[in-house]
């Protein structure tokens, strides 16, 4: 198989991944990975820190660059060359690039990365100048030179999950007068409402003004310039709206060249990695993965995510043997000094499911009380209600908080029950955690309902 | 049962966690603690943070004073009351008290928390004025006294564990001038020594003279005054000596009314804490308890451990059901910036056990490499040969490094693989981790080698 020519759609996390991994297994294997941006291998997740002025220069969150990987992995990176079309019967791929000709190149074996892109409303004004998706960092970059050279004064963020919520700090600390339009009754829509309360208080304490129930209807404009975002309720002046309101796979390709696309549009795989289509594979956000704890399909871009299917796609595409088993929905986030996280399903899924559920709030700290730097924590838990068996968690917090939702993830992924939590040998010593860590005081509240 | 009487020996962690408990479950037991110091519920742990000036106030270390217990929990908790004999066949207790005459006091259920005390080794020059020992609150505050009224120029801690390393940061803080002598080749004895290296390391960085693989020999004083330690090297000047060199179950008491020891002169309790006499229980510091991963008994005194066997003991002893399944050898500690943390089975005990096992470390970042504050983090795994089952892990790092231990800690309870925690859906965001967590990068270079 090392004599075939792979080529690889997609220069970021899951594409390069897969390239690195090939690679190291097949050290003649031909690759050749065609991105459209001139970046590759960079952290989609540091754009906020970037906005925000946490990072200075704007290559620190490009990991490898084109030329690491020419050099060194001797791979044959073409940036800004995007693929129009994809032809499974002669097994070859079209490419478009600026000032240059059509070409077209052939592979043995395909591996569509192409991620996703931040879902834009079809509304009126939505095409004029101010408006701002992120996923790229080309399109972080854009937002950036916007702001030196608009000098925008105040910024509407659609959108409360974690893109929106990071920018929404992001721009507070470039001075920016930030509201944030969000359409469910709490921010963080991937957290029950009584914990989104949390997150929400958190943005309103660092200056954000929230219009929460509300939903976008249209943008304004003035000479093709963004000048106020308009919501069911009200109008917002604005002179620089993002977008967070989600992003879609870019399946495009991938549906037009005739390979099956799952939940939400995202392309169908195996958990090799494999496609529907003959010597095509997809990994990383325009695919759709396995919610372990039901069985059934999801869709979420994360970068985390996506790295591990680069690796499973390019182990398999090399001709060894490995597996994506899914998820169980692990996210978290940090807004100002608050932080995020969560884990499993929330109740609104557990209601769809038709699952029987209990629940238990507790409000504690992150360390011994008496140790400096203590700080609030609220720990929620959601079990089964006969088995107790643990079902999902939702943290919110101060420092030290939110990487607790791994002692979860890892309970879930091995089908743990809550008195199994309250059983853990867990680390303790004051600077760390009260002498129950507050993972296990929730469950010790939890257990009493079951 | 509710109309019989429960003794508790011992006002701490276990004793109190157990009153607590069996007066939720019944409002109307009488409940009698005898308690040898003045003090109740409070951490032992947070001592080395009073005496290193991070904790201004001694009685923020105490979690519920005895008047508490009496007031709000109707228990009849009387301190400075020291149990000098246990009865078994009349069911009583003698106490002696100062300057109070010798009492008996009646039981029908007796519940031994006595704790434990610091090992302290029979060698010329041991009584001298100014060598400390700690397990009490009374002792910690003897500690802070010494200090403030001899104001001692030099320190010398004997013994490189949690304690001795604790207390060595705690005496650099108050500017003396401090030496640690350890007998093994590294501090932190829990760790194989290529990560206690780190640790050693971590010392010397604030200031800390170390004197490895060294051996106690003596005390020399001037006037019954600590003047120098001797070891079989050197002879080192020294104004106070805190001994490290662990602890040992306050057993004797059991011991002489013929309840039955095991493991280190532990007393021998079931999962639900009964000894082998009838009518006594035992829970916390006193204890011997179970290693999870082998089956076999072990010693471990700490106090997250002494609540969960207080609250199990507790809930058996008001007539519920609990039972405590024993420990996987979680334990974590903080050096100055510098975080450590340990699970599981270490090299020298899989050796023992004739185990065959392989091990990884890796050096990464605890944050992603662009966000501010990322620092520096080893993490090493350790699985059995063949079946690539967890057997342990260590961690040495920056802050955020260390509470990822507790992803190892119950990925062994539930009897995880290396491949296991590869596939894991732990949290990624760029303040928090890198895109792969660390323990994931040490598991990735783990499985290499099975």
């Amino acid at each position: 198989m090392s004599d075939n020519r792979i080529v690889i759609i997609g220069g970021d996390a899951a594409g390069m991944s897969a390239a690195a991994k090939i690679r190291r297994k097949q050290p003649d294997r031909e690759i050749l990975v065609l991105e459209k941006t001139p970046y590759t291998s960079y952290s989609a997740c540091g754009i906020p820190y970037y906005i925000g002025g946490l990072i200075d220069d704007v290559d620190q969150l490009v990991a490898r660059s084109p030329e690491t990987f020419r050099n060194k992995y001797e791979i044959d990176v073409r940036t800004e060359h995007e693929v129009t079309e994809i032809d499974p019967e002669s097994q070859r791929v079209r490419i478009s690039g600026t000032g240059r000709q059509e070409t077209t190149e052939a592979y043995d074996q395909l591996l569509i990365a192409t991620g996703a892109r931040p879902y834009c409303p079809n509304l009126p004004g939505t095409n004029c100048e101010g408006i701002f998706g992120l996923s790229t960092l080309a399109s972080g970059i854009r937002v950036q030179k916007f702001i030196e050279q608009h000098k925008p004064q105040t910024a509407v963020v659609v959108g409360g999950g974690y893109i929106g919520l990071e920018m929404a700090e992001a721009l507070v600390r470039q001075n920016l007068d930030v509201s944030l339009v969000q359409r469910g009754p709490e921010v963080m829509g991937t957290l029950d409402p009584d914990m989104g309360k949390l997150v929400s208080q958190a943005l309103r304490d660092v200056g954000v003004t929230l219009y929460l129930s509300e939903e976008l209807t249209a943008f304004e404009s003035v000479d093709g310039q963004l000048s106020a975002v308009v919501t069911d309720k009200r109008t917002l002046p604005a002179d620089l709206v993002i977008l967070g309101m989600g992003v879609e796979p870019n399946s495009g390709l991938a549906d037009a060249a005739g390979v099956g696309l799952g939940e939400e549009q995202a392309i169908k795989v195996d958990q090799q990695m494999r496609t529907d289509t003959s010597q095509i594979w997809a990994a990383g956000d325009c695919v759709a993965t396995v919610q372990r704890l039901t069985g059934q399909p999801i869709y979420i871009a994360l970068g985390t995510i996506a790295n591990k299917q680069g690796v499973v796609a390019g182990t398999n595409l090399a001709g060894g043997k490995a597996s994506f088993p899914g998820v169980v929905g692990t996210a978290v986030s940090k807004i100002c000094k608050v932080e995020v996280a969560r884990t499993g399903l929330q109740e609104k899924e557990l209601k769809d499911l038709e699952i029987d559920y209990i629940t238990e709030s507790i409000k504690t700290k992150t360390r011994a009380g008496y140790y400096p730097g203590a700080g609030a924590i609220t720990v929620k838990l959601i079990a089964e209600s006969n088995s107790g068996r643990l079902l999902g968690a939702q943290i919110v917090g101060m420092e030290g908080a939110a990487k607790r939702i791994d002692i979860i993830a890892t309970a879930l992924t091995a089908g743990m029950t809550v008195a199994d939590i309250v059983d853990l040998d867990l680390s303790y010593a004051p600077p760390f955690s009260p002498v129950w860590d507050p993972v296990q005081t929730a469950a010790r509240q939890l257990i009493k309902k079951i």
